[in-house]
């Protein structure tokens, strides 16, 4: 059995999002346990309302406080020691759960996790990576807003990490690496990023070179690399642009009763549509780096979403990636490789 | 009547695009004129072609070499003196012509544009701006590629001639400048940006803060300030994305008998959509800082989007966007507003 600590208390919605998304979960993952942490009282209530109870595979495990999302990530570690989100993590830490899945505010829960489980060894700092889909399939990218500023070598650690879990997950031999730049010219593209693209010639990973922004999108490679602050904002402009899509289709779909009536008549190919590019069936980004896994969902997650983010965990769970990523980095520790 | 010099072989269909754009142009713009600039007999047949003729309105000038589209922009500014880019920016540097246009490659471009041209006083480097569509109209967002890094003065200059830009065009006495950021809050941010967001907030433009990538489409700021790194990937991640939705909708309106008809009754909403968010509409970039007017159209731009371009250049030539940017600057300058 693989165990998953859920911050009951996190996101927008907290326990009613969580505690469903829990309840489902178990059917459909007959090897998964779930251990919710948070307010007893709240939790129990929640299972009472959606109709479950406590058993083997789902204990409750209570913690009193509850980090708000807009809370600084310095407060939120020194004081909220019996946060749900804090507990949840020290049971990863301790052994007894393989991951932990929060919808908590990020910055507060990449400190968390960095105090509490460390980074492993030749990784300066977690990165963030997620999976998006792409016209043949899907890119995972890193890093997705964890660290701003990056050096070289920090992109070469988050491209091993990306090849690592790329590889763990979907069973990939050598996943294709792209740095994320201007432009496919070697004469482009700034400093520190033609800096990464020469040491990752060099290792060993299967760098295939500079990607464009609109490469995420194409699936010629299986991670992209790039900084905090790049990533962060692709990803959110293309949110932006498929939410604006979105909007002016359902404007166009509802302007008179002819368009009403082509909207019925459109909407199973709409369906599969949006089934296609639907965030929540992305939604679950890793924080990768670090002694343990911890899956971050978006704050705003609905049941279906939140469901997507504890298989994600789960996946990662099953497949060792911290230990992968600690492995192989220790051999390229002991042999020079990695700073 | 305004002038504008076109460069009638750059882009990847030349004379085919650029011929037949002016022409449908000279009838959709009384005042504007237009010289075509490149080789004369290639220009003249293909004006024959399209049943048009050199009048007082479109004169040919001719220019017998072309930088290609692969060319390095050190390379073309040297070698390159008669090319039809580079003749036709000498046009507006002789005040023959009030803009220019070209679809040729941009590295050249722009290199040749701030070597004839020169930048305005104030100016460091010049950027490139452009137009998006947003759920409330649109904003210009720069830079798009034009400086892979940059200091907290060149953002705040960004945001000087991105505010006049739009103020003059748009006639908005105020627009509203956000900083392209990866979070809203304060704290946030890499350090060049925070820099910058102090100068902004001393600064005269109407600064109104963070923005994120998804707002560059909200349509709550009129112009979005980044590096060239960052916009550049942020535009190119949106264009993927706008591109992997179009094929996978054609794909489920295309997968069996009854989808492809649901397509044909549901394609007046699709091509009004479409219509929304067309990008041969929003061709035209322009690079903004210097002493002129040049726009940069899309290489692979089509008669539609290129004839965009051209209305983009008659717009700020009419609105006399160089000028306004130098006598603002000078004013600044006088005031020790800027460096």
């Amino acid at each position: 059995l693989t165990t998953i600590a859920l911050d009951g208390m996190g996101g927008d919605h907290g326990p009613s999002v969580v505690v469903p998304a829990a309840l489902a979960t178990l059917s459909d993952e007959p090897a998964a346990r779930f251990i919710l942490v948070g307010r007893r009282e709240q939790l129990v209530e929640e299972l009472r309302r959606c109709r479950g109870h406590e058993s083997e595979r789902l204990r409750v495990h209570h913690a009193p406080e509850i980090v708000a999302m807009d809370e600084s990530p310095a407060q939120a570690l020194r004081t909220k020691k019996a946060s749900s989100m804090r507990v949840a993590i020290e049971l990863v830490k301790q052994g007894e759960a393989h991951a932990a899945v929060s919808a908590g505010n990020t910055g507060a829960l990449m400190a968390t996790a960095r105090f509490v489980l460390k980074t492993l060894p030749g990784i300066d700092r977690p990165a963030i990576i997620r999976n998006l889909p792409s016209v043949r399939g899907h890119a995972h990218v890193l890093d997705l807003g964890a660290n701003v500023d990056c050096t070289a070598e920090q992109l070469v650690q988050f491209a091993i990490m990306g090849s690592i879990l790329v590889s763990a997950i979907e069973g990939k031999e050598r996943p294709r690496i792209g740095l994320l730049n201007v432009g496919q010219e070697n004469i482009k593209g700034n400093e520190i990023v033609k800096q990464a693209a020469e040491l990752l010639r060099a290792s060993h990973v299967n760098y295939v070179g500079y990607v464009e922004g609109n490469d995420i999108y194409t699936g010629d490679v299986d991670v992209v690399v790039c900084d905090g602050f790049v990533g962060n904002i692709a990803l959110k402009a293309s949110e932006g642009l498929a939410q604006m899509i979105w909007q002016f289709m359902r404007q166009e779909f509802s302007r008179h009763w002819s368009r009403r009536l082509a909207a019925l008549v459109a909407a199973p190919a709409l369906r599969a549509l949006g089934r296609r590019v639907d965030p929540r069936l992305y939604n679950g980004a890793t924080l990768i780096g670090l002694n343990g896994t911890v899956v971050k969902s978006h704050g705003g997650a609905d049941v279906v979403a939140f469901q997507q983010a504890i298989r994600e965990a789960l996946s990662e769970a099953n497949h060792n990636v911290p230990e992968r990523i600690g492995r192989e980095l220790g051999l390229m520790l002991g042999a020079g490789q990695v700073a």
